[in-house]
Protein backbone atom coordinates (compact mmCIF):
# COMPACT_ATOMS: atom_id res chain seq x y z
CA UNK A 1 0.00 0.00 0.00
CA UNK A 2 2.91 2.29 0.69
CA UNK A 3 2.72 4.77 -2.19
CA UNK A 4 6.08 4.85 -4.19
CA UNK A 5 8.01 8.08 -5.52
CA UNK A 6 7.34 7.19 -9.29
CA UNK A 7 3.94 8.54 -8.86
CA UNK A 8 3.49 12.17 -10.23
CA UNK A 9 0.63 13.60 -8.08
CA UNK A 10 0.24 15.30 -5.39
CA UNK A 11 0.64 14.90 -1.79
CA UNK A 12 -2.66 15.63 0.98
CA UNK A 13 -2.37 15.20 4.32
CA UNK A 14 -6.10 14.31 5.44
CA UNK A 15 -7.01 14.28 9.12
CA UNK A 16 -9.73 12.41 10.23
CA UNK A 17 -11.58 11.48 13.60
CA UNK A 18 -13.60 8.25 14.38
CA UNK A 19 -15.27 6.13 16.86
CA UNK A 20 -13.80 3.04 16.55
CA UNK A 21 -16.58 1.31 18.41
CA UNK A 22 -17.90 -0.50 15.15
CA UNK A 23 -14.35 -0.82 13.55
CA UNK A 24 -11.77 -3.28 13.40
CA UNK A 25 -9.13 -0.77 13.75
CA UNK A 26 -7.06 1.52 11.35
CA UNK A 27 -5.57 -0.87 9.17
CA UNK A 28 -7.28 -3.11 6.20
CA UNK A 29 -7.82 -6.21 7.15
CA UNK A 30 -9.61 -8.88 4.28
CA UNK A 31 -12.13 -10.19 6.87
CA UNK A 32 -13.09 -7.15 9.03
CA UNK A 33 -13.74 -3.99 8.46
CA UNK A 34 -11.50 -0.99 9.38
CA UNK A 35 -11.47 2.83 8.95
CA UNK A 36 -8.61 2.69 6.48
CA UNK A 37 -10.66 0.59 4.14
CA UNK A 38 -14.02 2.73 4.35
CA UNK A 39 -11.88 6.04 4.10
CA UNK A 40 -9.94 4.39 0.87
CA UNK A 41 -13.23 3.74 -0.39
CA UNK A 42 -14.99 7.15 0.00
CA UNK A 43 -11.70 8.88 -1.72
CA UNK A 44 -11.90 6.33 -4.40
CA UNK A 45 -15.26 6.53 -5.03
CA UNK A 46 -15.24 10.09 -5.32
CA UNK A 47 -12.23 10.93 -7.14
CA UNK A 48 -12.81 7.83 -9.66
CA UNK A 49 -9.54 6.50 -9.07
CA UNK A 50 -8.36 4.08 -6.91
CA UNK A 51 -6.65 5.86 -4.12
CA UNK A 52 -4.54 4.08 -1.14
CA UNK A 53 -4.21 5.79 1.70
CA UNK A 54 -0.81 5.71 4.26
CA UNK A 55 -2.11 6.12 8.08
CA UNK A 56 0.17 7.60 10.67
CA UNK A 57 -0.05 4.29 12.38
CA UNK A 58 -2.85 1.36 13.59
CA UNK A 59 -5.51 1.80 16.15
CA UNK A 60 -6.48 -1.68 17.66
CA UNK A 61 -10.29 -2.61 17.17
CA UNK A 62 -12.69 -0.41 19.44
CA UNK A 63 -9.91 2.06 19.80
CA UNK A 64 -10.80 5.51 18.89
CA UNK A 65 -9.31 9.02 17.49
CA UNK A 66 -10.10 12.56 17.22
CA UNK A 67 -6.63 13.08 15.07
CA UNK A 68 -5.14 10.65 12.92
CA UNK A 69 -3.39 12.12 9.76
CA UNK A 70 -2.86 9.62 6.59
CA UNK A 71 -1.45 10.66 3.31
CA UNK A 72 -2.68 10.08 -0.40
CA UNK A 73 -1.21 11.53 -4.27
CA UNK A 74 -4.03 12.50 -6.90
CA UNK A 75 -3.26 13.64 -9.98
CA UNK A 76 -4.63 16.92 -9.65
CA UNK A 77 -3.60 20.14 -8.00
CA UNK A 78 -6.71 21.03 -5.52
CA UNK A 79 -7.67 25.12 -5.19
CA UNK A 80 -8.28 25.69 -1.56
CA UNK A 81 -12.00 25.81 -2.34
CA UNK A 82 -11.97 22.20 -4.64
CA UNK A 83 -10.45 21.03 -1.21
CA UNK A 84 -12.82 22.25 0.60
CA UNK A 85 -15.57 20.82 -1.30
CA UNK A 86 -14.17 17.96 -1.51
CA UNK A 87 -14.32 17.73 2.30
CA UNK A 88 -17.78 18.29 2.36
CA UNK A 89 -18.70 15.70 0.22
CA UNK A 90 -15.86 13.15 1.99
CA UNK A 91 -18.31 14.13 5.03
CA UNK A 92 -20.99 13.30 3.41
CA UNK A 93 -20.58 9.99 1.81
CA UNK A 94 -18.54 8.47 4.96
CA UNK A 95 -20.58 7.07 7.71
CA UNK A 96 -21.54 9.45 10.76
CA UNK A 97 -18.77 7.66 13.06
CA UNK A 98 -15.75 8.71 10.89
CA UNK A 99 -15.55 12.70 10.30
CA UNK A 100 -12.93 14.56 8.00
CA UNK A 101 -11.50 17.72 9.94
CA UNK A 102 -8.95 18.43 6.85
CA UNK A 103 -7.09 18.25 3.65
CA UNK A 104 -4.11 20.09 3.36
CA UNK A 105 -1.63 19.89 0.62
CA UNK A 106 1.89 18.83 1.67
CA UNK A 107 5.37 18.25 0.36
CA UNK A 108 5.86 15.90 -2.16
CA UNK A 109 7.94 13.38 0.26
CA UNK A 110 5.64 13.98 3.36
CA UNK A 111 4.75 10.45 4.97
CA UNK A 112 2.24 10.06 7.68
CA UNK A 113 4.07 7.52 9.75
CA UNK A 114 7.80 8.40 9.07
CA UNK A 115 7.14 12.01 9.38
CA UNK A 116 5.02 11.94 12.61
CA UNK A 117 7.28 13.44 15.65
CA UNK A 118 5.08 12.96 18.52
CA UNK A 119 1.78 10.60 19.15
CA UNK A 120 -0.81 11.39 21.86
CA UNK A 121 -3.35 9.38 23.17
CA UNK A 122 -5.31 9.62 26.18
CA UNK A 123 -7.34 7.10 28.10
CA UNK A 124 -11.08 7.58 29.74
CA UNK A 125 -12.19 6.06 32.85
CA UNK A 126 -15.34 6.85 34.55
CA UNK A 127 -16.38 5.20 38.40
CA UNK A 128 -20.00 6.27 38.16
CA UNK A 129 -21.77 4.51 36.21
CA UNK A 130 -22.91 6.75 33.41
CA UNK A 131 -25.67 5.94 29.84
CA UNK A 132 -23.68 8.18 27.70
CA UNK A 133 -20.19 7.35 28.02
CA UNK A 134 -21.04 3.53 27.44
CA UNK A 135 -18.44 2.51 24.32
CA UNK A 136 -16.20 5.98 24.72
CA UNK A 137 -15.10 5.29 28.40
CA UNK A 138 -14.23 2.55 30.98
CA UNK A 139 -16.58 2.09 33.46
CA UNK A 140 -14.41 0.97 36.68
CA UNK A 141 -16.33 1.01 39.83
CA UNK A 142 -13.17 -0.55 42.58
CA UNK A 143 -11.39 2.89 43.94
CA UNK A 144 -8.55 4.16 42.83
CA UNK A 145 -5.80 6.21 44.41
CA UNK A 146 -4.98 8.58 41.54
CA UNK A 147 -1.95 10.09 43.48
CA UNK A 148 -0.35 7.00 43.52
CA UNK A 149 -1.29 6.64 39.93
CA UNK A 150 0.42 9.82 39.17
CA UNK A 151 3.41 8.70 41.21
CA UNK A 152 3.84 5.77 38.91
CA UNK A 153 3.33 7.73 36.01
CA UNK A 154 6.18 9.53 36.52
CA UNK A 155 8.66 6.62 36.12
CA UNK A 156 7.34 6.39 32.32
CA UNK A 157 8.84 9.98 31.31
CA UNK A 158 11.85 10.11 29.48
CA UNK A 159 14.28 7.46 26.96
CA UNK A 160 13.90 4.30 27.75
CA UNK A 161 12.79 0.81 27.04
CA UNK A 162 9.35 -0.28 26.97
CA UNK A 163 9.33 -4.14 25.93
CA UNK A 164 7.75 -5.24 29.26
CA UNK A 165 4.68 -3.17 28.18
CA UNK A 166 4.95 -4.40 23.84
CA UNK A 167 3.19 -7.73 22.64
CA UNK A 168 5.21 -10.58 22.32
CA UNK A 169 4.52 -11.16 18.83
CA UNK A 170 5.89 -7.59 17.36
CA UNK A 171 8.60 -7.57 14.54
CA UNK A 172 9.70 -3.66 16.01
CA UNK A 173 14.15 -2.97 15.95
CA UNK A 174 13.97 -1.23 19.31
CA UNK A 175 11.58 -0.75 22.04
CA UNK A 176 13.07 2.30 23.09
CA UNK A 177 10.58 5.21 23.09
CA UNK A 178 10.42 8.67 24.75
CA UNK A 179 7.67 9.71 26.89
CA UNK A 180 7.47 13.08 27.49
CA UNK A 181 4.22 13.20 29.41
CA UNK A 182 2.26 10.80 31.42
CA UNK A 183 -0.70 11.84 33.86
CA UNK A 184 -3.76 11.86 35.17
CA UNK A 185 -6.33 14.24 35.58
CA UNK A 186 -9.76 13.79 37.57
CA UNK A 187 -13.11 15.21 36.95
CA UNK A 188 -15.41 14.40 39.31
CA UNK A 189 -16.40 10.53 38.32
CA UNK A 190 -14.16 11.00 35.49
CA UNK A 191 -10.13 10.22 35.00
CA UNK A 192 -8.37 11.10 32.14
CA UNK A 193 -4.71 9.17 31.43
CA UNK A 194 -2.29 11.56 29.14
CA UNK A 195 0.54 10.01 27.38
CA UNK A 196 2.79 11.46 24.69
CA UNK A 197 5.96 10.05 23.08
CA UNK A 198 7.80 10.08 20.06
CA UNK A 199 6.53 6.57 19.44
CA UNK A 200 4.39 3.64 20.85
CA UNK A 201 4.48 0.04 20.73
CA UNK A 202 1.75 -1.91 19.53
CA UNK A 203 -0.74 -2.05 22.53
CA UNK A 204 1.73 -0.19 25.02
CA UNK A 205 -0.94 2.23 26.16
CA UNK A 206 -3.37 0.09 27.03
CA UNK A 207 -0.55 -1.92 29.05
CA UNK A 208 0.47 0.78 30.49
CA UNK A 209 -2.71 1.95 31.63
CA UNK A 210 -3.85 -1.72 33.29
CA UNK A 211 -0.56 -1.95 35.05
CA UNK A 212 -1.66 1.77 36.48
CA UNK A 213 -4.85 0.73 37.50
CA UNK A 214 -3.49 -2.38 39.41
CA UNK A 215 -1.12 0.55 41.38
CA UNK A 216 -4.30 2.53 41.97
CA UNK A 217 -5.91 -0.30 43.53
CA UNK A 218 -2.87 -0.78 45.62
CA UNK A 219 -2.06 -4.46 44.64
CA UNK A 220 1.50 -2.52 44.01
CA UNK A 221 3.34 0.39 45.10
CA UNK A 222 4.24 3.10 42.70
CA UNK A 223 8.11 2.19 42.65
CA UNK A 224 6.62 -1.56 41.70
CA UNK A 225 6.85 0.12 37.80
CA UNK A 226 10.32 0.68 37.99
CA UNK A 227 11.03 -3.22 38.18
CA UNK A 228 8.27 -4.01 35.41
CA UNK A 229 10.40 -1.79 32.90
CA UNK A 230 13.29 -3.15 33.83
CA UNK A 231 12.14 -6.55 33.60
CA UNK A 232 11.34 -6.17 29.78
CA UNK A 233 9.26 -9.10 30.55
CA UNK A 234 5.47 -8.65 29.63
CA UNK A 235 3.71 -10.72 31.73
CA UNK A 236 4.99 -8.59 34.80
CA UNK A 237 3.24 -5.74 33.89
CA UNK A 238 -0.60 -5.78 34.23
CA UNK A 239 -3.59 -6.89 32.05
CA UNK A 240 -4.59 -4.70 29.15
CA UNK A 241 -7.21 -1.77 29.31
CA UNK A 242 -10.17 -2.64 27.03
CA UNK A 243 -9.84 -0.80 24.04
CA UNK A 244 -12.47 1.39 24.17
CA UNK A 245 -11.52 4.12 26.73
CA UNK A 246 -8.68 4.84 24.40
CA UNK A 247 -8.03 7.53 22.16
CA UNK A 248 -5.19 8.74 19.81
CA UNK A 249 -5.88 12.51 20.40
CA UNK A 250 -2.45 14.43 17.88
CA UNK A 251 0.00 13.07 15.82
CA UNK A 252 2.54 16.46 15.07
CA UNK A 253 4.70 16.84 12.23
CA UNK A 254 7.36 19.44 11.78
CA UNK A 255 5.93 22.94 10.29
CA UNK A 256 8.00 22.00 7.02
CA UNK A 257 5.78 19.15 6.02
CA UNK A 258 2.95 22.16 5.56
CA UNK A 259 4.81 25.07 4.12
CA UNK A 260 7.07 23.67 1.92
CA UNK A 261 3.73 23.09 -0.46
CA UNK A 262 3.71 26.71 -1.12
CA UNK A 263 7.38 27.67 -2.51
CA UNK B 1 -50.36 0.79 36.73
CA UNK B 2 -50.86 3.69 39.41
CA UNK B 3 -50.39 2.41 42.98
CA UNK B 4 -53.51 2.75 45.01
CA UNK B 5 -53.12 3.83 48.51
CA UNK B 6 -54.59 1.07 50.01
CA UNK B 7 -50.88 -0.26 49.91
CA UNK B 8 -49.57 -0.20 53.03
CA UNK B 9 -45.56 -0.28 51.62
CA UNK B 10 -43.50 2.46 51.87
CA UNK B 11 -42.89 4.52 49.03
CA UNK B 12 -39.23 5.42 47.75
CA UNK B 13 -38.36 7.97 44.51
CA UNK B 14 -35.76 6.64 41.91
CA UNK B 15 -33.52 8.68 40.14
CA UNK B 16 -32.65 7.29 36.65
CA UNK B 17 -30.70 8.50 33.72
CA UNK B 18 -30.97 7.01 30.56
CA UNK B 19 -28.97 6.50 27.14
CA UNK B 20 -32.89 6.72 25.01
CA UNK B 21 -30.62 5.62 21.48
CA UNK B 22 -32.16 1.64 21.90
CA UNK B 23 -35.62 2.80 23.94
CA UNK B 24 -39.18 2.96 23.05
CA UNK B 25 -39.00 6.03 25.23
CA UNK B 26 -40.16 5.39 28.57
CA UNK B 27 -43.54 4.29 28.76
CA UNK B 28 -44.55 0.18 28.96
CA UNK B 29 -46.08 -0.43 25.37
CA UNK B 30 -46.63 -4.16 24.38
CA UNK B 31 -44.39 -4.66 21.48
CA UNK B 32 -41.07 -2.60 21.99
CA UNK B 33 -38.85 -2.24 24.65
CA UNK B 34 -39.05 0.73 27.20
CA UNK B 35 -37.40 2.21 30.21
CA UNK B 36 -40.06 1.66 32.17
CA UNK B 37 -40.23 -1.87 31.15
CA UNK B 38 -36.53 -2.67 31.92
CA UNK B 39 -36.73 -0.51 35.28
CA UNK B 40 -39.96 -2.70 36.47
CA UNK B 41 -38.09 -5.86 35.76
CA UNK B 42 -35.22 -4.90 37.89
CA UNK B 43 -37.06 -3.77 40.45
CA UNK B 44 -39.17 -6.94 40.72
CA UNK B 45 -36.12 -8.86 40.33
CA UNK B 46 -34.46 -7.93 42.93
CA UNK B 47 -36.86 -7.40 45.43
CA UNK B 48 -38.41 -10.36 44.55
CA UNK B 49 -41.99 -9.84 44.29
CA UNK B 50 -43.68 -7.38 41.34
CA UNK B 51 -43.06 -3.48 41.63
CA UNK B 52 -44.42 -1.19 39.38
CA UNK B 53 -43.48 2.29 38.90
CA UNK B 54 -44.82 5.62 38.14
CA UNK B 55 -42.74 8.19 36.52
CA UNK B 56 -42.49 11.88 36.46
CA UNK B 57 -43.48 11.52 32.47
CA UNK B 58 -42.89 9.80 29.59
CA UNK B 59 -40.21 10.62 27.16
CA UNK B 60 -40.84 9.54 23.52
CA UNK B 61 -38.55 6.97 21.23
CA UNK B 62 -34.81 7.72 21.07
CA UNK B 63 -35.14 10.34 23.60
CA UNK B 64 -32.35 10.40 26.32
CA UNK B 65 -33.13 11.65 30.21
CA UNK B 66 -30.06 12.74 32.61
CA UNK B 67 -32.73 12.71 35.57
CA UNK B 68 -35.96 11.09 35.48
CA UNK B 69 -37.86 10.20 38.95
CA UNK B 70 -40.26 7.29 39.33
CA UNK B 71 -41.93 6.43 42.41
CA UNK B 72 -42.62 2.76 43.89
CA UNK B 73 -43.56 0.87 47.22
CA UNK B 74 -41.95 -1.93 48.98
CA UNK B 75 -43.40 -3.73 51.98
CA UNK B 76 -39.75 -3.28 53.97
CA UNK B 77 -38.45 -0.09 55.28
CA UNK B 78 -35.01 0.32 53.66
CA UNK B 79 -32.10 1.68 55.83
CA UNK B 80 -29.60 4.25 54.42
CA UNK B 81 -27.12 0.99 53.75
CA UNK B 82 -29.83 -0.92 52.28
CA UNK B 83 -30.80 1.01 49.83
CA UNK B 84 -27.19 1.42 49.15
CA UNK B 85 -26.82 -1.62 48.20
CA UNK B 86 -29.90 -2.09 46.40
CA UNK B 87 -29.01 0.94 44.26
CA UNK B 88 -25.46 -0.82 43.72
CA UNK B 89 -27.52 -4.06 42.46
CA UNK B 90 -29.56 -2.71 40.08
CA UNK B 91 -26.96 -0.59 38.80
CA UNK B 92 -25.29 -4.16 37.93
CA UNK B 93 -28.36 -5.26 36.52
CA UNK B 94 -29.83 -2.70 34.61
CA UNK B 95 -28.48 -2.40 31.08
CA UNK B 96 -25.57 -0.40 30.32
CA UNK B 97 -27.99 2.33 28.94
CA UNK B 98 -29.75 2.42 32.35
CA UNK B 99 -28.62 4.19 35.63
CA UNK B 100 -29.97 4.55 38.87
CA UNK B 101 -28.27 7.65 40.73
CA UNK B 102 -30.32 7.49 43.85
CA UNK B 103 -32.96 5.84 45.42
CA UNK B 104 -34.96 8.58 48.45
CA UNK B 105 -37.35 7.35 50.77
CA UNK B 106 -40.58 9.95 50.40
CA UNK B 107 -44.01 10.67 52.13
CA UNK B 108 -46.51 7.97 51.41
CA UNK B 109 -48.77 10.42 49.03
CA UNK B 110 -45.36 11.82 47.06
CA UNK B 111 -46.19 11.35 43.61
CA UNK B 112 -43.18 11.60 40.64
CA UNK B 113 -45.40 12.34 38.36
CA UNK B 114 -48.59 14.76 39.94
CA UNK B 115 -46.29 16.40 42.34
CA UNK B 116 -43.38 17.78 40.20
CA UNK B 117 -43.85 21.69 39.74
CA UNK B 118 -40.93 22.04 37.01
CA UNK B 119 -39.28 20.13 34.60
CA UNK B 120 -36.29 21.01 32.31
CA UNK B 121 -35.36 19.76 28.58
CA UNK B 122 -32.16 20.27 27.31
CA UNK B 123 -31.79 20.09 23.07
CA UNK B 124 -28.30 19.57 21.67
CA UNK B 125 -27.07 20.28 18.03
CA UNK B 126 -23.56 20.23 16.54
CA UNK B 127 -22.73 21.71 13.60
CA UNK B 128 -19.42 20.02 12.54
CA UNK B 129 -19.75 16.38 11.74
CA UNK B 130 -18.49 14.65 15.11
CA UNK B 131 -18.31 10.84 15.55
CA UNK B 132 -18.84 11.12 18.92
CA UNK B 133 -22.11 12.55 19.06
CA UNK B 134 -23.87 10.48 16.46
CA UNK B 135 -26.98 9.52 18.83
CA UNK B 136 -26.47 12.12 21.26
CA UNK B 137 -26.72 15.10 19.59
CA UNK B 138 -28.75 16.21 16.29
CA UNK B 139 -25.91 17.12 13.26
CA UNK B 140 -27.46 20.35 11.20
CA UNK B 141 -25.34 21.47 8.83
CA UNK B 142 -27.04 24.49 7.93
CA UNK B 143 -25.68 28.31 9.41
CA UNK B 144 -27.98 29.13 12.10
CA UNK B 145 -28.56 32.54 13.57
CA UNK B 146 -28.25 31.82 17.04
CA UNK B 147 -29.49 35.78 18.05
CA UNK B 148 -32.41 35.14 16.03
CA UNK B 149 -33.22 32.21 17.78
CA UNK B 150 -32.70 33.40 21.33
CA UNK B 151 -34.78 36.82 20.15
CA UNK B 152 -37.53 34.27 18.90
CA UNK B 153 -37.24 31.92 22.11
CA UNK B 154 -37.89 35.18 24.67
CA UNK B 155 -41.53 34.97 23.25
CA UNK B 156 -41.48 31.72 25.04
CA UNK B 157 -41.62 32.80 28.46
CA UNK B 158 -44.33 33.34 30.75
CA UNK B 159 -48.11 31.15 31.07
CA UNK B 160 -49.18 30.46 27.41
CA UNK B 161 -51.70 28.20 25.50
CA UNK B 162 -49.15 26.62 23.46
CA UNK B 163 -51.80 24.07 21.65
CA UNK B 164 -49.25 25.00 18.27
CA UNK B 165 -46.72 23.09 19.71
CA UNK B 166 -48.73 20.04 20.52
CA UNK B 167 -49.86 16.57 18.74
CA UNK B 168 -53.43 16.88 17.36
CA UNK B 169 -54.00 13.65 19.08
CA UNK B 170 -54.15 14.18 23.06
CA UNK B 171 -56.59 14.13 25.56
CA UNK B 172 -54.91 16.96 27.74
CA UNK B 173 -57.47 19.14 29.49
CA UNK B 174 -55.37 22.52 28.69
CA UNK B 175 -52.47 23.47 27.01
CA UNK B 176 -51.30 26.34 29.11
CA UNK B 177 -48.17 25.87 30.16
CA UNK B 178 -45.94 28.22 32.12
CA UNK B 179 -41.92 28.43 30.28
CA UNK B 180 -39.51 29.94 32.91
CA UNK B 181 -36.50 29.64 30.61
CA UNK B 182 -35.90 29.23 27.04
CA UNK B 183 -32.48 29.84 26.03
CA UNK B 184 -29.47 28.55 23.32
CA UNK B 185 -25.74 29.05 24.12
CA UNK B 186 -23.17 28.20 21.54
CA UNK B 187 -19.95 26.16 22.63
CA UNK B 188 -17.89 26.79 19.29
CA UNK B 189 -19.62 24.34 16.85
CA UNK B 190 -22.45 22.97 19.62
CA UNK B 191 -25.28 24.62 20.74
CA UNK B 192 -27.42 23.58 23.44
CA UNK B 193 -31.47 25.09 23.93
CA UNK B 194 -32.28 24.75 27.48
CA UNK B 195 -36.25 25.12 28.77
CA UNK B 196 -37.92 24.83 31.89
CA UNK B 197 -42.18 24.72 32.61
CA UNK B 198 -44.16 23.48 35.09
CA UNK B 199 -45.62 21.06 32.63
CA UNK B 200 -44.76 20.26 29.02
CA UNK B 201 -47.55 18.58 25.81
CA UNK B 202 -46.21 15.74 24.52
CA UNK B 203 -43.80 16.15 21.44
CA UNK B 204 -44.03 19.84 22.69
CA UNK B 205 -39.94 20.56 22.92
CA UNK B 206 -39.47 19.42 19.69
CA UNK B 207 -41.94 21.14 17.74
CA UNK B 208 -40.03 24.45 19.83
CA UNK B 209 -36.66 23.65 18.82
CA UNK B 210 -38.18 22.55 15.44
CA UNK B 211 -39.72 25.84 14.66
CA UNK B 212 -36.77 27.78 16.31
CA UNK B 213 -34.43 26.40 13.51
CA UNK B 214 -36.79 27.70 10.97
CA UNK B 215 -36.23 31.01 12.51
CA UNK B 216 -32.30 30.57 12.62
CA UNK B 217 -32.23 29.84 9.18
CA UNK B 218 -33.98 32.92 8.29
CA UNK B 219 -37.46 31.14 6.67
CA UNK B 220 -38.84 33.02 9.25
CA UNK B 221 -38.85 36.68 11.37
CA UNK B 222 -38.07 35.87 15.46
CA UNK B 223 -41.60 37.95 15.89
CA UNK B 224 -43.16 35.17 13.70
CA UNK B 225 -43.73 33.03 16.64
CA UNK B 226 -45.79 35.29 18.70
CA UNK B 227 -48.01 34.63 15.45
CA UNK B 228 -47.17 30.69 15.67
CA UNK B 229 -48.44 30.70 19.30
CA UNK B 230 -51.60 32.95 19.16
CA UNK B 231 -52.52 30.57 16.17
CA UNK B 232 -52.60 27.39 18.16
CA UNK B 233 -52.62 25.46 15.45
CA UNK B 234 -49.46 23.12 14.90
CA UNK B 235 -49.14 22.97 11.23
CA UNK B 236 -48.27 26.81 11.89
CA UNK B 237 -45.31 25.80 13.80
CA UNK B 238 -42.19 24.43 11.87
CA UNK B 239 -41.61 19.98 12.00
CA UNK B 240 -40.11 18.44 14.73
CA UNK B 241 -36.39 18.49 15.50
CA UNK B 242 -35.50 14.78 15.87
CA UNK B 243 -35.33 12.94 19.05
CA UNK B 244 -32.06 11.90 19.90
CA UNK B 245 -30.76 15.31 20.33
CA UNK B 246 -33.20 16.12 23.22
CA UNK B 247 -33.01 15.44 27.20
CA UNK B 248 -35.00 15.29 29.78
CA UNK B 249 -32.30 16.97 32.30
CA UNK B 250 -34.10 17.93 35.46
CA UNK B 251 -37.81 17.16 37.83
CA UNK B 252 -38.17 19.43 40.36
CA UNK B 253 -40.16 18.49 43.38
CA UNK B 254 -41.26 20.57 46.61
CA UNK B 255 -38.54 19.80 49.62
CA UNK B 256 -41.34 18.73 51.47
CA UNK B 257 -41.67 15.03 49.95
CA UNK B 258 -38.19 14.47 51.04
CA UNK B 259 -38.25 15.80 54.46
CA UNK B 260 -41.89 14.42 55.40
CA UNK B 261 -40.40 10.78 55.62
CA UNK B 262 -38.20 11.38 58.74
CA UNK B 263 -40.70 12.91 60.69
Amino acid sequence: MHLQSQTRGLRYFIEIAYDGTSYHGWQRQPQSITVQEVLEEALSTLLRSEVPVVGAGRTDAGVHATQLFAHFEIEESYSFEALSHLKFRLNRFLPEAVAVNALLPVSAEAHARFDAVRRSYEYKIHMVKNPFLVNQSYYFEKPLNVDAMNEAAAFLLGRQDFKCFSRSKTDVKTYICEITEARWDQDGAQLKFSISADRFLRNMVRAIVGTLLEIGQGKLKPAALKTIIASRTRSEAGASAPAHGLYLTEVAYPKEIFEKYGE
